[in-house]
């Protein structure tokens, strides 16, 4: 068995880079892990060499230190990689398939998977419905960004390209899959975009950029992104957004220069609970200025697509009721626009074959539109460093050396 | 022109029977009529005798004085009745019908009315999108709890009954297309209410019942209806609903008593703001409980129906937030379970065709679940007192003695 | 191993109850298994005792000698039972489960089966998407009109029943779950079957009677049962329908009779390629007669679902087009009404569960509705030609005697 | 009042420019006027100056003798212009508005029409649903390749452009929204394409290109477009599309070297009944080679729209089946495949605004998709023989001399 090594949380600011055991086809008791899951077997799982492998803002909560999660917990849900071994269960996945590993942990055979609500699957995760890689309270199954993982249920969860050698041309663009891609397409799909939408997109990093991305992509007339970031803003409008920094003031008027009307069809909230201010108030962190401002600007039978975690529990809130992930949000604004709000995790099986499609064939530059920025994966604490002081890049580990070299 | 009495709301906890003008196509200025309506010609309207107009509980929050509705407001938007006159305009509504009016106004020309959201119809009411008869900050288009009333935009507006008397023989049924019966459906609809389902009903006031029948009409397996009222708790099981007493503890547990788990398929908030709290705190207001509750007791992919209402701004309530519309809202917990969430008045056209075919063929007897009880239009003032103070019934005024009388 | 009696076709007209061999986890060949699925392994199937195993209208086209099934086949595909043995990669499902089987074999981890397409299956028929057990050109898995069949995939396939022993109380009702009444269900679903609808169903047959039942369970207003066999329209009456006589001439004049109109809102065909004419043609086979008279049933905007079986090669066709699947169809009609048409086999597992609610909890009595009728296994040969001959019962094969004994 | 000169139909294949009278807000008798609307009053109605006003394939099949229009008949029903006068009851639309004009007309009061359902409007044409401009029965309106058209029901017909200068600087684009747009994007959306499907789309005409476009805009991996015409299988390359002859043999072989597979997700017929054969049959009229030849390259669970116009009645068929609008249709195989069929008129004014703000925010360049190539009205007689013989363009008339000249 080789070694491997994988990033590790070590406490608040903290990740390093450790040899940890190899996976086996058993999941095995280690930090995070859920003790019902313990020893659990795995004969339906594949052991995969992550080939690419990202760092998300949602793994930031944990590194920043506003979860729960215990020092020790191997990090990373968003895999791509080769399939080096299959349990005695698995049909249709063969070793040596180039596949793209949905961050949602699913089993493939409870009333959610078969309702194609893969993100709140209900036999993985003992503590609640839904699970993924590397991540609190998810059931403590081990994370990818490491040079091998075990992922359950190989035959229902992996997605295979169809060509290997095609497939690892547009590589970074296809490991965008796993969990950015389709996570910010969701939050365009549940807040109605289509063609001729115009949209608000709140926040500019990886999974804002990727809900622009996808809004073009469903046939958005226009898209505006939001952030206080201006390197952010200025990826943005590198593939044809409209832009607003919303520590310049009240984004419905920044809207209503843009589109001559305050109001948006669509809004995606690519934030979610650490937002800060806008305005004046742009330093102070306020949960719920997202979800407030998502109603004003958007019109009346709208709808908000909500990608953005909100969480049920944050130790670092500034007040009790955030702390109890409870936020003052203003309904009565939302009610009497009649508007619809779509909230949780991106099921992300429910789009990556399409979505893996637009890459194969040139309709989408997602890797371009997000700057995926491929490094070693030793260096990956100085690319949690760089992505939590805002640096408009996403960060794709690359454990075996197999990634294009970055521009 | 006949003389025309008129349900007016003349401060808080006081409503009269008085005189008012007989309608004309024009409105006319008057308590809470946007001046930019005033002069508004209705040349596409037609006069209506309202054979039955009904109180609702959304009349209630303006008659308790949490509203900023002007002394002088004629009440009533829950109208059905007959054709006396039609504006110049109008092509395909005639004299003599017998229709329904749905309690949104709609002109049946703008984006939103062509794509059915005729709760948002953006061209009636010149302060916001949406709009309604007889209340506050809805455009000024006086109320039908009243011998006449006008109705703009006929042709769009009016569904017209096939056959008048048939339609007489279930006119308290036909009665309640004008709002509950719809409103409660939507919030089914809207929640995911399909064949099978297990569904949870927050209040048994006429809406929660109308959403109880509504739920067994789309196939619900289970309907749970939820209240302190003990009297409308044993109207919902006249017609086989299993019911939740919120005083008597969580709801959770009761929940899992009746299905042996504690959640359901889809829940549907049937009170909105003037919620109180359960268990010990069923004595105070706590307008977010009904929200935080049915997240709660929703399963993870499941959806919630929001009929109720929620104000933009609440005079009247206990803290700053609420008095602007905002209320604590667990969105964490809403989050982690993937939760869907759909806001705002029922667009009636929507459904009410479909429903007056369910009342004609005998598939659905409304006005029994709703207790519907018919009672002169002077006796409105008590029909106010009684339902405010939780009669299990739905006051339906009968301006010209056509009903048939109460049992 | 206990010995195995089946329902076996032994050429047109002929079927005979034998001793087949035992399941075993692996495909072993036999009369119509695709050699391409000889030697298959089958560790993830599960060995179910019949409990109730229903005899098909679609059965009988292969013992009319209508298709190419090859004598020996081993018949039967609506089956309910109790797990005895499971495969070494069964998880979820467990030995002594009382379950549902859906009559399409699927795998649980292809694309259609991704996308809820569970009738398409492409891992499991080598010939084609689509498979189904005992079944011409459907794969070759071994029907299951027997005292024992395997089920393959039994983890993604299985629907479990909650409670074994509440659910052998409504055991005729359950056992329909595993084709007809989701059949039925579809065909009302796909043709918009919704609150207050009127509904054409073309076919008294088990399936339309299903159809029916589905048609009242999804609120329809109106539900018309059109047959040549008065035994059958009487069956239809019998809940609630209103039937038409289509020997007596044109249906759409029937339905003016009925509805004041000659055009329902929606229209299932559930009869398929042996159609006969109607009025003076009621003797003659016409198979595109059901589809015309449907598009002309239909109001414009209107649907059709079509779960009747149309086949792509029919040798006992009378003329050339028809025995290669090609019928003159009126499309210029269908097209100027803007009408809709799904085909296809149901997709039973997008419905099961749901119909299973709505079973337990009493919203719908569909063994009463198609007359489920219990007779001994050994029976089957004259069950067959009972039903050949157009009794109004649906046959449920009793293989261990544990079915409710017929009244 | 201006003369008003327009292109008349004079009988098989011969079409000319002749005065007519001017419109007025009543339907006056002449050659296709049914009966029922002689006289009907039109206060609803507004008078357009044509500003473009384009060539369909659906008007040649009247101008090639294949329907039962009338000889005087005024053709046209792709309409964009300028508001000169307005009925008394038109309240929103005013004279001066740049608008664009769907070609089915819809009264937008009846039940289709508020089920959005406009391509089937129960109050516009006497003999069934559904109306459009200057077409044999279809009620009578008169055409509009004219200086000046009618439009009734101007508040719900017409689409007013926001800002009128710019609208006439996409005005050619813009012309696409009254028919072949919508039309060809509606056969895309109900054939299911949506973010990397791949798509086959019989017929490179204008409408061809139209739902080539489409797909496109909605996200297609892959589009590939059928004809016979090199020309047109040029102008479908020039923006991005793969082709196929099929002059060359069978489509599916072709799919195959394209994709790999011989099957697409989602197929668009946008030919109709007057179809050739493929192959070796390509010079025959075969009127159900389309349909039957997108059902064999469709993958099961896919879906099939159909735009392309088929008839109830068809005068120069070649067999009597035909000329009652009846095809010999492989129902057997669509079946097999659980296919999905659409038929019928696009519904325009349910994708018109959505498409205009894509054309607005240069999204999509449909003018030069399907070579718009303005021509002055006089010049029509023309332009009706060479688009007729195949020539790879669009014309678009241009009365007033509006337009930007050809290039």
């Amino acid at each position: 068995m080789p070694a491997n090594h994988a990033v590790v949380y070590e406490g608040p600011g903290k990740v390093e880079v450790k040899e940890v055991p190899y996976p086996t086809f058993e999941v095995k008791d280690g930090p995070g892990v859920n003790p019902a899951n313990v020893g659990r077997k795995v004969p339906h799982g594949a052991i995969i060499k992550s080939v690419a492998t990202s760092i998300c803002g949602s793994d930031q909560h944990m590194v920043r230190g506003r979860t729960t999660a215990p020092a020790g917990l191997t990090l990373g849900h968003e895999i791509t990689g080769e399939v080096v071994e299959t349990g005695p269960d698995v049909e249709f996945i063969k070793t040596g398939d180039l596949v793209s590993v949905p961050f949602n942990i699913a089993c493939g055979r409870c009333r959610n998977c078969k309702e194609r609500k893969t993100g709140v699957c209900e036999n993985v995760n003992p503590d609640r419905a839904g699970s993924a890689y590397g991540y609190v309270d998810m059931g403590g199954w081990v994370g990818g960004q490491a040079e091998y993982v075990l992922v359950p249920y190989a035959d229902w969860n992996l997605l295979k390209y169809p060509d290997k050698e095609q497939a690892m041309e547009k590589i970074l663009d296809l490991a965008m899959l796993s969990d950015i891609f389709p996570t910010g397409y969701h939050g365009c799909v549940t807040a109605g975009v289509t063609t001729g939408s115009t949209v608000y997109i709140a926040g500019a990093g990886p999974v804002g950029l990727a809900a622009a991305t996808s809004a073009f992509l469903l046939g958005a007339a226009v898209v505006i992104v939001a952030d206080l970031n201006k390197d952010r803003l200025n990826q943005a409008r590198s593939f044809g957004c409209e832009t607003i920094d919303v520590s310049q003031g009240d984004p419905a008027d920044q809207i209503e220069q843009i589109l001559g009307t305050p109001e948006v069809d669509c809004a995606v909230d690519a934030v979610g609970f650490e937002a800060r201010g806008h305005g004046a108030d742009a330093a102070k962190e306020q949960p719920a200025t997202v979800l407030n401002t998502l109603m004003k600007v958007t019109r009346a039978g709208g709808a908000l697509g909500i990608p953005g975690l909100y969480v049920t529990g944050d130790p670092g809130a500034e007040d009790e009721a955030a702390k109890h992930g409870s936020l003052s949000i203003q309904i009565g604004l939302g009610w009497a626009k009649s508007l619809g709000f779509t909230t949780g995790q991106c099921p992300v099986m429910k789009y990556n074959r399409q979505l893996m499609m637009a890459i194969l064939h040139d309709r989408v530059q997602i890797a371009k539109a997000v700057n995926a920025t491929p490094i070693p994966l030793e260096q990956a604490p100085q690319g949690y460093r760089d992505f939590d002081r805002g640096a408009a890049r996403k960060y794709v580990l690359d454990p075996h050396g197999m990634l294009p070299k970055a521009a």
